[in-house]
């Protein structure tokens, strides 16, 4: 009789428990067990295949297990510390180690052997994190995939490839499914994304060779982009002349089980690197990027543009803003300079904490970039009027500064911005608040 | 100033450390403290550089500070493991497993962030285990270094691939360097060894490409083969008809800095599935292996084959092998059969624990292989003569038995052996030890 | 000055051609004066840029100059073939070889040096062979083109390549191109034929990596397909069981410009090679063809189908198929019985001088495919109903008389037919005309 | 009974031809009958087996039988010669075409079919050369082998490739198998010479993926190679600092059967585009060339040295080398300068025909390169000293110059020299003759 069909009778503890969750718990004591190698792949294959099939509440009851009866012993654990902390060899050191670490890092590492099974895992902890509200003390799943997932996916594993069209339809249509900021519209609209005034780069993991982990779309193009509505139009015409800026436009995470592992940074200056190389000539890198919470800050803000005539007539100009389509006529000037007023001085100066407010901001300016420009009615459509009245703002790369800056931010969280940018948010009715530095 | 030119003056503690040292943990603790990753990349990359032109002295200074800095502190892991085992919470065990992990391992992970690092902390674990003898407390750094490179040579993560005349000279060179079992003469022996009637598989690492984990080299031949120095004979014709066996005559590690992770089993069961498809009409698959502990356990066992006339007569015969070149002329056929007698019942038999005590058998039994065949003057070569009086043995591995003799082994250490061997083991004079079990 | 720029001035003959022809006549002319190949490869690479800059109107001077100025002389021709005509040495007959080349054929193969030549040869003759029909004299040309390209794109220098998901989407563009028989409507019906129930294969030449030169499409089923709407439904449900049979529903040939070249016979045999090794079980290699020229056939013939009582009820029974959408609804039995008697028939004996009227037909006996099985509505597609009143017929490729009945076919033009078809053909009322050889 | 099983009946016309030549040729023109291709690839794949299974004897047969047999028949030529002549039409033109290919074109280029048959017509070829001497009416045959092979060698369908130590053992051996001038010692002498300051690179055919048609070996040093010995030194050390010359010190034709067909001044001018791509510092591409043709001059020459009383020194100087070793000693500075001079003269103004008598000086003059330095004691190897008294010649391409000086090649056979070398040919003993033109 062989290992798993001595183990196919195991199942099934009369516990209210699934016969299928049972039978695979017991594969994965038995997986823990095995000795030699020999039995473990063949184990690990059998475990991921029932663990594929179990339905939604089986897999719950599979993650309450895995909580419950794969975490070390606390007493065990006492008592390793209490030896290492009074006699601290290096002998105490890994006993201790060895008491900490549950189970179930060790059960991930082994199930990993099936073929597939990476994937699996970055799936398997999309569902934990999905369900974590619900379940909260299936936090140390999480924990222990993050602690794996992220010694795997390490940079030094990934590889960057550039997406064209000779890519291979399957990864193509994964951009399409996972594009969110800027939905694609079928094969049409990616072939125009991907024509030769285009860059789309995608990081990939040699045990997910079908599967981008992130991708960015990069428009070539002479100045700087202010609209992202002409970048997406189909129909434009390709830029045939000589670019001199590169524009990230959007940049997606595809793998919700990747959540915490940062690649967008790398992501950037690799790809910034790769084109410096390939087009010497150009001289600007630059995002088009949204400013998802300006309005909702807006809104909270309103009141204190404090009580004078002019901050009643700021209010005024504001309510013009709440009308549908309010921008598809004449805008008065004074709205026009108000918005990028509040706009700069939101980006520049609003902070949860230390950091900027505005999340893309954070990302960006953490990242070593710089704002640059403010873009009025950048992007029209009806997400971009509802977070931003239609704003969006170029962030700048520029490859001597961002190391610098970089530090800037993470010593004193300073916001480096253009002088245009830094003059708008003194001008903004707002600015008692201290100014951000000027860029040198 | 940049962070890198920062660093650079704080080098030269001032205590008797080398300056590179010095620097080298400035840039660790760095490379630590990096927010964001847009720094760590190139610190990561400025580290390895610093690491890899330490001479010895300074090379062992920072390994110094990496056991002593860079371990957790033993009261904050104290304490930590008090509050989990008075209230286990998913909280408390996290934040518990934060504390007991060495800042060593983090520091290991972002290392690996530079290009060619993976090799680079292979080769680091091959330095400290070379100089744990010497310096024992550097076990901390092997037990950190061998957690992380056992989940990243993860077996899902290996490639096989087929070694051949079509395999670059890079790669071809490394197994001339690496083969240790059976050394490879030069050029035209690999050629010899990589011809039609031969075939060698390799594991690979992504991250290492140009690096065989492992090698195994395997014959075509027509029948089990009974000598080795008939495989390696550069002049032999090539098998062109019909083979029915695959004979595994050398296994080969090649990184040392992989030590204790076991690659040699899985090789030799994939390597056999490959072989199975491609050869159909393949019937046998065994190695052609050394008893490496035969003559030195032999030794040590001489006192007891007793007083009687017979015991006199043996250990007279056994005289004879001490003389050189005994095997070139006519041997007693009365030692030839002690001789095989007394191998037959150490494989079967002598043990170091409940395990077996020769290293290869220990190897191939764990994995389910069964004691197939001795073969006299197998291996004629002087270490052969030295180390086994020529013997070598065939371990054969039946995909149907495989799996069944690998849980017989671990649960009660059965050695399956052939009718043939389990009778020259029962006849053995030593025999009154308990017999072998007869393979069914 | 450049043989280039000293060329550019020579162009304008002032006879009323176009400058850039004259231009190009004078590039040709240097490639072909052009000794060693330093400048060769440069004149080459301008000559084709200008070529393919030329309008229409100038093309068709070019075509003219290549016509008349690059043909042997006749005088020197027939001196060189009486001199081997009264003295066959070799020497005479390289000579008359020399003589008898068209400057032509040298010219395009040093054309063939610059990137991307081959590729435009090909369109080159393409539009050769559409103005043939204005331009007769033009047929020299074609000739030798054909020459050239009969020879670079021999068998041996083509590479089967499988056509799936994990092919790059500017092939895949390509495929719904070019795909004549069952169009593709767009990405998702593409993404249908390459599913896991389905293959596609096509031919590639080494010089034009991203171009099919021709490709088949094939269902994996159970049991012969008798309709082909069936396979064409983009909803179909994925056949998940194990098919026994591989159904060729649709082979396109892609390049124009190889008209006359066949790779449709070795691309249907090296496809069922692959197949069968693939997936062993498969017992029926069958196509799903049209009939193209049964209806217009049919609408000759039926005068012939006599004067008695009979033929006027067949005669009346064929005017139903008049009616628009008489398919739709009940179709007397009678007439069903008629038209699959007829069809049949002209599948069976209708020839164009020896060999088979139909065209498909003409290609799948000659390739030793014998007729299977006819399919009642097996093409309700307004075409389908209109060329052959939607039936359709399997021809079937049996591995073990394929070579015996293309021999029989090239022998005596023998039909090789199944007993169901051939009773069909038998019972047809215009059968006084011998019948078919049945099938052993 | 299959084609092929009724051809083997055929064989033995009991004429004294072997019987496999009997077969053969039954195959080939069963080749030539296939109508269809079906049983055309399998008789292709039979007929090459039988081929390559000739023995010396039997293969000279098939070759009188090719020659005699597949010829075109003169008096139908000269009847469609004729039609051409007085009626000169497209149609009759394609007639003559037809009639004059013999039929031995049309056959290969079946062969061509079968697996691996690119490589054995190249092989074919290399015999029927080596045979010609003694068989020259097989000249048709070669004849029609190099005008198929001419057009599927084009350059078109080349590929270069580089070659180091990535590259497979296989092609790799023949490198060491087919280096003619400078031959290879080995496995680590060719290690050396794909060193980090050599490059080499080779051109392949797609259908001949193990078999380099030509390689070219290349040096990165500072300055201009002067000694052949020093750069072959296996235990030189590796050029660390920035080159700024690519030195092309041997340059290998390997397919004797390509005779003919030029590839290695498209090799020259791709591999310096490439060189200068990838190390945009280097200056000067040069070759450092051997003078093969220079002491077997001399010998001729010496008589017109003259009668003076300085003809006799110099008849005295030049009788010095006559002896062994005589570079070894001390050697005479007049000697040194009278044959410097002499080489210059040599390579600037001995000609044969209207072209340099010099076979190497030919192939780089008439690519446009242009003579710049002679390097005295550049090759001290026997050879060296026989052929030229151990002078090597750098030959330099100037990317600027190449262009033109291979149009003054081609026009007036101009000798491009530097002023140093023309000033050495102008102060020849010998130099009534008139000057070579000095490089602008």
């Amino acid at each position: 009789m062989s290992a798993t069909s001595f183990l196919r009778r195991l199942f099934g503890r009369g516990d209210g428990i699934d016969q299928r969750t049972s039978y695979l718990v017991s594969l994965c004591e038995s997986l823990l067990g095995a000795r030699g190698e020999t039995s473990g792949a063949a184990i690990a294959r059998e475990a991921l295949a029932v663990y594929k099939s179990l339905d939604e509440n089986a897999r719950e009851q599979f993650f309450d297990v895995l909580t419950k009866d794969f975490s070390p012993a606390p007493e065990a654990v006492g008592q390793a510390a209490d030896v290492y902390r009074y006699d601290p060899t290096p002998e105490s050191l890994i006993r201790l180690q060895e008491a900490v670490e549950p189970l179930r890092q060790e059960l991930f590492r082994r199930l990993n052997m099936a073929p597939g099974a990476t994937a699996a895992l970055v799936e398997m902890r999309r569902l934990v994190l999905k369900g974590m509200a619900k379940h909260p003390h299936w936090k140390v799943i999480d924990h222990d995939l993050m602690h794996l997932l992220r010694s795997w996916f390490n940079r030094g594993f990934l590889k960057l490839e550039r997406i064209d069209w000779h890519t291979s339809a399957m990864v193509l249509e994964k951009l399409i499914e996972y594009e969110a900021v800027h939905a694609i519209q079928g094969w049409p609209d990616l072939r125009r994304r991907l024509d030769s005034d285009r860059r789309c780069f995608a990081f990939f993991h040699p045990q997910m060779p079908n599967e981008p982990l992130i991708f960015i779309e990069v428009a070539l193009t002479r100045g700087m982009s202010a609209s992202v509505q002409r970048l997406l139009d189909m129909s434009s015409s390709v830029e045939s002349g000589t670019a001199d800026s590169a524009i990230f436009y959007s940049i997606t995470n595809c793998q919700e089980g990747l959540r915490g592992i940062s690649f967008g940074n790398l992501l950037i200056k690799q790809v910034a690197e790769v084109l410096q190389r390939e087009l010497p000539h150009l001289r600007t890198f630059a995002t088009l990027s949204p400013i998802p919470g300006f309005r909702r800050w807006l809104q909270r803000t309103r009141g204190q543009l404090g009580a004078g005539a002019d901050a009643k007539d700021h209010i005024a100009l504001l309510d013009h803003i709440e009308k549908p389509d309010w921008h598809a006529n004449d805008v008065p000037e004074p709205l026009v300079k108000l918005l990028q007023q509040l706009c700069a001085w939101y980006l520049v100066n609003a902070r949860k904490g230390e950091e900027p407010l505005d999340a893309v901001a954070r990302f960006h300016l953490s990242n070593g970039a710089a704002l640059a420009r403010l873009n009025w009615l950048g992007d029209t459509s009806q997400s971009g009027m509802d977070r931003a009245a239609g704003m969006m703002v170029n962030y700048v790369y520029r490859l001597a500064g961002v190391e610098r800056n970089h530090e800037r931010y993470f010593r004193h969280h300073t916001v480096v911005a253009s002088r245009a940018v830094a003059k708008l948010a003194r001008e903004c009715p707002l600015a008692s608040q201290p100014p951000a530095s000027a860029e040198a």
